[in-house]
């Protein structure tokens, strides 16, 4: 083993994760397309996000692209968003995709990841076929043993990587130093399956549920177990998710039952919320449409082959309904809540 | 429409609901198997639950048998079940399985019921092949049309019946006066789908979490909208599950969480809770086992062709740690709390 | 075991099975509808079929409408089936659905198959979820050992009993004298899977495939291993299936690759081959719809919860294209090779 | 549109295309590999392979670890196979796939291939996610216009992309003169899928079944339509497939349908017929023991993470009876019909 080891560690992991897109120039969408990539925007959006008080951002998973960027590209929003942050604040924790279809892709990226000096890599598993236990188990580990001062947040999606992380990889994941964080697979954050991964991870690293479920895994296993949430929904603007933070560390109960109900509320429109697998399908161009139509920040058009002239015009429309109610409840919480403190402290 | 409906509604449904297997006699697990309903230890099951405080019974399910049991044994121990409730409390609410494989038998059953004057049925659907949207709304409205004067608890199976129910039905089911509650579907009971489909139902009737994930239903949505829950386990013994119902009614959260992260912690080793589709292949006999473990009751063995022997020994194992813990948790939550205020109050 | 065996065994097996859909009195599709079979009907497809020169008849599987018929209606349908036929042929074979939801209901159901004197039983497996492989073993055991004069066809169906046999399963059906026949699964039917099978059951019995793949497993394997062929299609007038049959049985391959040309070509249009799982929504009224167009057999319409006004709009245009087709094919077929010899020399 | 084209169509294409797998040098295995192709045994195998009378080779699929190459890897290999297939016949037909996340990444791969002079590319779709339709025939459109001297054989596979390509998508390809021909999927090759997608494709490319099953596409078809095969099985020498050719070109019905027999018996034991998902978890190593098992090229180890130790011990005994059951048909088809016809008269 190395006697290097990442700055963070899972119980260093709180608050809330914000996951944005990677801004595209215009003709980002061309097939001819090349250095696609919106750097400004990149730094201004990532300032925005950390000024604004989320506690770690997470870029280049599936909505952030990580399938459709080419290696240059990557390395140049890679390279923008690690110094960006690090000229915010020396120690914000950033972790940059590093999801391919190999090991030695995998492990050449995130060299590349520690030699920058983000804090770690948002981690998915090669996706050439499903792939079962035992290679997910050594993948995660030879990675980690290949670059061991780079922290993981293990990325887990159904839809992307055909099904959940068995629960047996959680016994192989607690004994890795690296591991700090799981994007926890959406569906069922609350139910047996969260429990029993739980009952495996304890208090190593939080299994992050998505902001709108954060309020039940709170409430039943408190800040020390599910003290992190991720949230792409943050660029749409942090605001309302970082109110629920706040009221959640401050154990105001009703305040977070109630923004936990209006954040679930403004999503209901969206189709992520109706039909996941149906959102699976067109989820880049999805996000992008209610990202920009939001207004934080301007994350241009999603890259081929996934350009939103092939989304069916139904999911437009709901898509900006939801965006109509996101807006809606965020003056509602402005109006009873304030901003979120940490924010207004910053500024 | 008629002028008959039935004597509860959705707005009445509220506690526990519980769902007891059906006694057998010894020798029930032959092929040549006659009469195989055990009347005696029927009754007696059906007694304590009552006195011990359970606020409503639902037979023949999965776990009930309704596919195995004849349709005399099925009119038997509907007789029997209806018989003993009424004799405790004639408005007890007791709903009897009546699914079959098409329209007109589930009708029939159903007039059978309304017959012996139980309050309504456990109904899933047909699942010869699975059933999508308009034929299940049209299922689901014809048999509530059919027999007007019989409630309906609509059970959601994933693994019986091939999928969750559609969103689109539940704005169908609440135009049926009949549909009083629905046993949902287990998986993410506090997710997008339960809020979703919660957004059609309202206040119409209970979405039914299962007991382990009936707190933090309750804790975002309160009880006008989360008021009940299923749970085979009271099978095992209700006190446990009770001791959460009063938790929550009486707003003791902390014992609410307490008791929750017990009764998951007793689930722990449960195969239900570490991979459903392995417990769906064998739940009749595994519901046996950890019943006739437990002690409450005597359900004797599961009929042809889902017969205990079949059953992989690993699931046995694992099945009796759970049972040890669930008498454990007993224990303590006795010691706690003391029992059930209901069931004290009945004693 | 008994010494009462079936009067035919797998070798016997040659030629075409025919699967005529269940006739339909008017009214049928009501769910006060009761005794809807329409006998008369019944019996004049019966002898149609036989005159016409099938080899076999199957009755009650899903388009049979085994899941929707009540007890008393499939009574009265099996008993005129079983007396047309051998009014005209008493060595004819007939396969009656029994099909439920457990081994003691179909036992029941074949007890009372044997009683009316037919050859055997069509026989699916209980699909109240998934059945896994040690209980599917057991369940064909137990009904065999139970009523052991009786043979039968095991009917495979991915879409109604939700996958397909595993093979080990093949290595226990021919220890069962009582299995005769395969209906086998639709789709991969002279693949690996096909052969692979085979090689567990030899020429014990024959794996039945539809009649569009008979050509090619006949040409590789020969007619001692794939001497015969299922057919619903058959309902729509058996002459082009059975002159295939013919083709086949004499060597004229040149006629027999036509022949499925023209079945191919006849079944384009029809959602069946085209998407597999859609036609499963809507598999009965589908087929109805197709042979009450082909005017070879009226069988009215289908029963609750199936009905055809469900069925959306696009699949009614393409099945009678298909028919429309097939209408085609069997003129050319006469017109180029005579109608069935078989059936000739009745006539 | 561009004038130029690729120098083969679909209609040239005929007889068998190999499908070798990627020669690994000691030490491919292991995470810090660098420079892993064995370009010796990649030449020696390519002048085998094409000296032997393959009639195509394409690399780079699954098998041929598209998905674990490093970047530079790939071009080494690339630029070694095509420059040997040039030395040995510059007209021989060489598609190296260009399979990755994105349509960018794969144009690029594309362009590379058009610059060392490649016949086309063997092409499989991004896979993070399933890939709706219109999506897939976009991106099939792309790459075609992008790099339009670039013949393509159009790569499905159930396991590798999460289904197969929708029937609509063949009648778009049809219209892209660069492809010449599609690795049918596997399962149902001479079923209604086979069929109805034919019905679009007709003879403008081949739909390549197995060799296994091209004996029944065949027989039924005709060489018009199904004249050409995948085999990745020529990796362990290719004599019995092109004995298997050479029957069906000259008419020799029976002997083409004891070769087919031959070969289904040689398979029998390999997991792929077994159990197709199982063989998809582990398929890059399984393929690797054959072949090195067969002796005809010496491909190394499998790359990470697909590597050889996490393979089932299980799963190596049956694939080392597979191979010698190749072996046996291997000396079984020399002793009764002699070497390959083409193969003896360049020797």
């Amino acid at each position: 083993m190395s006697s290097k080891l990442p700055k963070v560690t899972g119980r260093d992991m709180r608050g809330v994760m914000a996951y944005p897109p990677t801004p595209a120039l215009p003709g980002a969408d061309r097939v001819d397309a090349e250095n696609t990539v919106d750097l400004v925007e990149t730094e201004r959006m990532i300032r925005a996000l950390i000024r604004d008080g989320v506690d770690a951002i997470a870029t280049n998973g599936t909505l952030g692209e990580m399938g459709t960027l080419t290696l240059d590209e990557w390395k140049a929003f890679a390279t923008c968003v690690a110094e960006t942050a690090r000229s915010e604040d020396p120690d914000f924790p950033v972790f940059v995709g590093a999801t391919t279809l190999n090991t030695r892709d995998t492990v050449a990226r995130m060299r590349f990841l520690s030699d920058i000096g983000v804090t770690g890599t948002l981690l998915g598993r090669p996706m050439w076929g499903d792939m079962v236990a035992p290679i997910m188990e050594r993948f995660y580990r030879d990675v980690a043993e290949a670059v061991p001062e780079l922290a993981i947040v293990v990325y887990d999606n159904t839809a992307a990587f055909g099904g959940v992380i068995p629960r047996s990889i959680y016994r192989s994941l607690v004994e890795l130093p690296q591991v700090v964080a799981v994007k926890y697979a959406g569906g069922a954050s609350v139910g047996f399956r969260y429990h029993n991964d739980m009952a495996h991870t304890g208090t190593s690293f939080p299994l992050m549920p998505i902001e709108t479920d954060w309020f039940a895994a709170w409430e039943m296993y408190g800040e020390e177990l599910a003290g992190m949430a991720w949230s792409s929904t943050t660029a749409m603007g942090p605001g309302p998710v970082l109110a629920l933070r706040d009221a959640l560390r401050e154990g105001r109960t009703d305040d977070a039952r109630w923004l936990t109900e209006r954040l679930r509320w403004a999503h209901e429109p969206f189709i992520v919320g109706q039909d996941f697998f149906e959102f699976a399908k067109y989820n880049i161009p999805l996000e992008k449409i209610r990202v920009n139509a939001a207004g934080y920040m301007n994350v241009g058009q999603s890259r081929v082959p996934y350009t939103e002239d092939l989304l069916p015009e139904v999911h437009r429309g709901t898509t900006l309904e939801h965006v109509e109610r996101y807006r809606q409840i965020t003056a509602e919480i402005e109006a009873r809540l304030g901003t979120s403190t940490r924010s207004a402290e910053k500024v």
